[in-house]
């Protein structure tokens, strides 16, 4: 089995905007409200930050409990891992996802500015520079046989798009519209020389996007 | 966590029926030519019984690969082990599902004729008696924290159904009508009272209905 390179709970809006300009550290998404594209994911039995039990075990559910599913390595851009522009200030501040991250294997985060690798619970987090296919190489290697998420944000996701190296991704359009921010695309059609497309409606009001190459 | 019941990929007709009448070893599903309800899961890229690379991606494949998350034991009727009835003529012949069965985790054969277990690659058959309650309390005791999953067929989830144990059931209606054969119910709307009910159309013809308790 081919180990795949997945988007998974990619969640942007009507008008295509996965967060917003203006990323500080107390506003990861600049100047959009998280909950206004997440709320879908937060309502269900299996979101991985949930404390609580309870949720609903709808189609919105095997989303997000098919999140880690044979996933053995994530690589993200660095501003999801934190809000720093060039070189790091220092290395204490270990990233916006907390003492538990919930990522479970290990993470590529990538930068031109390279920083000691470290541990936090069962994530750990490596610092690479390098092209998407090198990026990815190491990634495959660490993933021992699994798939790799790509986890964002959208300069992530296009890079490596454009770089023909994205075999599924799953884009979630929530029922929003915000003008202005970091756009994934115009329209999903955009993506229709690749790959297949099923679009889903949810009872929630997103609706999921499944992509797979043609 | 609490460990659920689950029906998955439970495939039913229009009218509502997942299996014919007349079962004999050559015809597991009586009359009903069991392609006609399953076509949707053979066209996934993670169907457990694919043995070629390809098959899609879309919204079918997301519960295909579902079938063994966080799964530590199945619960199944003796008539989806088997066609015999009553006393077992002898142990050899040892079921359907071959010498790699897809089920990788302890099977609960429910007979009021026991025999001894065995093993077929990484799964083990068990024999069993009792009541729904009790085999649904060896099963739990088998999968060791994971979620037991309730396979089938008709009788066996009706029983389980009427004995209250079941949390989730993925009940896939095929669009196509059978007329007569084992019934799982006139309609979804029968489950209403007690479970939660999103019906989500696939691109492939099917419906999916997921029910959680309410």
């Amino acid at each position: 089995m081919a180990q795949l390179l997945r988007v998974q709970n990619f969640t942007v809006s009507r008008d295509g905007i996965a967060a917003g300009e203006d990323q500080t550290l107390e506003r990861p998404f600049g100047h959009v409200q998280p909950e206004r594209l997440f709320s879908w994911a937060g309502a269900t039995a299996s979101w991985p930050m949930r404390t609580d039990p309870g949720g609903s075990r709808g189609l919105d559910d095997y989303f997000t409990r098919d999140f880690d599913r044979n996933i053995g390595a994530e690589i993200m851009g660095r501003n999801k891992f934190g809000p720093q522009r060039g070189p790091w200030p220092d290395d204490a501040w270990r990233g916006w996802w907390g003492d538990e991250p919930p990522f479970r294997t290990p993470v590529f985060v990538m930068t031109h500015h390279e920083r000691p690798s470290f541990t936090l619970s069962d994530t750990t987090f490596h610092f690479v520079g390098g092209d998407p296919a090198d990026v990815l190489a190491q990634a495959r290697e660490a993933a021992q046989g699994k798939d790799v998420r790509l986890g964002g944000g959208v300069t992530t996701i296009r890079e490596f798009l454009d770089a023909d190296l994205v075999d599924t991704l799953h884009v979630v359009v929530s029922p929003v519209t915000l003008g202005t921010g970091l756009r994934l695309w115009d329209s999903p059609g955009e993506l229709l020389d690749r790959f297949h497309l099923e679009a889903v409606p949810s009872p929630s009001g997103v609706t999921h996007h499944l992509f797979w190459r043609k």
